[in-house]
């Protein structure tokens, strides 16, 4: 086994203990990184209290400093950025069409899951060095910074995959609900696509800035967070639904809802136009859904994970073609409590990424 | 105003009361239609207890009477099919791609609501006479008996709606959730479009009908009837998600939900391929759907009102070429009691519709 330090959940809490981890021995296809940056997702928060002895993180970019006999795709000294998945079987149909985050046979996640060659618990990218097969390490193109490059493997797959399912370009009308880590990359993505972009918030001081990532328009919406919707409504109103608040109701083809929490999304619901899709990606819970607001509209709510490795490459690649990059602070791991308790106030703008060079 | 009779809710229960029934003199794009039969449909069962004075009815057939002077598109002594809508802006973004069921500014339903020219009370087809805009009456295609007709006109146009916006053909692989009016239509369709159809239920003794209507296969379904969906998942779970009950896991590109009622949809979700889609047509309430199962394989959830005229169009010519038509129960008009009791109880197969020639 090879030996690290990783910031690990002994207490259930934020307050992460730095311990010393073991990686395993190289297998043929390996690579061993030496993690250079790593995001802090609202997955993390999330993971800690269901998981002790959790090690989180699952966007990150470091260095390859060892290389299997048969992992071939990168050399010694290469730049390469790891997401959510680490292995998959590359055998059933998912995994055929490049769709290994949805592979139907044990996928291993980056952490918080069992590996699928020998079951060992997962642990994450808080920690100076990680062991995966090179087919999921990318390399890192030319023009990303690797520290803003990290969140780009999570919260940038994450919300570039709902914009090409639903084929964003020119004319697209997008909203994107919540303006966090997931949030402004999705602005910037659509923006970079032609779409006419606005940003749906519940705090009003985050216009400015959704305006200066490109939106052109800012709904402060003052829905409850209350997830339950509204009164079931009556036959005889069909005719009137969406006549309330006009203005934005059936304005756009997509809303990519970032809100990590359950929330009522019938207004939400009501600004789609005909076809229009609502994306919920931040949302992993059960939440209370008006059907009736769908069918008035044919209208449709979706979600998915990251992406496969064909998807994300071609993410980097549109990412770094057109400059984009998160808004990140970066602050020495040492003091990734602090970058989780700010995470969870909602005091980021709007990703931090821990360096992990403080843990030789 | 011009005199008919009616089956009226006064008592707010199944048993309606006839009384006489006044129907506006014809504007000169109107035709005054003969009632001859009229489907019994779910939705007339949860607008009673909703709606006083209400007459329901929102699927029927019937003979042209008289026609106003700008209503060129019928003579009198046709056999025309009326739907769930009426009247429409007919200038609206909606309108104007024939989607009137999705008319911004007040469309008509056919009862339930407001006649949106002169704000009337709209009364439904459980009625020997209705007046409408003849643009909304659809010619009966040759083929179809009247009869028969008739459920296509709700029942039939919207279980077509999300066949057809999923492009179902040869290949797809198409379950129906709930084997009732909808349900036994939506096989029927989904069969003559070329796809694999497995019938979903909870009622063992539906296996029989599904696989006589075109089935291929039948999932007893032993899915709780309570809404709630199961326990929120953790993170470390996602690769195991559709692992148990493997057998019809990831089996559908799409699933048509005609369950009136709110219902467990983890099931379903599960049973949904990478990309899958559930459209839950039967449903006019708020359900807890569990985001979790519809972020792994990238699902979606969707529902769709009934169809604009050119579907509705469409749909008719399709049922006439492939000799498709509702299995029906005919019963006199002065039975409607019974035939709302017995659609109540799931003890029709599968579709009532009313005889109203004995309002003469």
């Amino acid at each position: 086994m090879r030996s690290t330090t990783a910031w690990t959940n002994t207490r259930g809490t934020t307050d992460l203990e730095l311990l010393p981890l073991e990686r395993r021995d190289l297998r043929d296809d390996d690579i061993a990184v030496q993690i250079d940056y790593c995001g802090v997702c609202h997955s993390d928060l999330h993971a800690i209290p269901a998981i002790p002895g959790l090690v989180p993180g699952h966007e990150f970019v470091g260095t390859v400093t060892e290389a299997g006999p048969a992992a071939t795709r990168h050399a010694v000294g290469d730049r390469v950025a790891i997401g959510t998945v680490v292995d998959s079987c590359g055998a059933c149909r998912n995994c055929l069409k490049g769709e290994e985050i949805y592979c139907l046979d044990n996928w291993t996640p980056t952490y918080g899951g069992l590996d699928r060659v020998d079951g060992a618990v997962m642990q994450g990218g808080y920690s100076r060095e990680y062991v995966l097969n090179a087919r999921f390490a990318h390399p890192l193109p030319h023009g990303l910074a690797p520290e803003s490059a990290a969140p780009l493997m999570c919260a940038g797959i994450t919300v570039w995959a709902p914009l090409r399912k639903a084929n964003v370009g020119p004319g697209s009308r997008v909203a994107v609900a919540g303006l966090g880590g997931l949030g402004h990359l999705a602005v910037k993505f659509a923006v970079a696509l032609g779409a006419e972009v606005t940003v749906i918030s519940t705090t009003a001081d985050k216009e400015q800035a959704a305006l200066a990532l490109g939106a052109k328009d800012f709904i402060l919406t003052t829905a409850s967070q209350d997830a339950e919707g509204a009164a079931p409504l009556e036959a005889k109103d069909f005719a009137s639904i969406g006549k309330e608040n006009a203005e934005n109701n059936n304005r756009f083809d997509l809303i990519v809802d970032t809100i990590p929490f359950p929330h009522n999304l019938d207004a939400e619901i009501l600004m789609l136009d005909l076809d229009g899709e609502l994306s919920l990606v931040g949302l992993a819970a059960t939440t209370p859904v008006n059907n009736l607001l769908l069918l008035i509209g044919r209208k449709s709510l979706s979600s998915s994970a990251a992406g496969g490795l064909p998807a994300t490459a071609e993410m980097l690649a549109f990412a770094a073609k057109h400059g984009i990059s998160p808004d990140v602070e970066v602050v020495p791991s040492s003091q990734v409590k602090t970058a989780l308790d700010r995470l969870e106030a909602n005091d980021v703008r709007f990703r931090f990424v821990l360096d992990l060079s403080d843990l030789d």
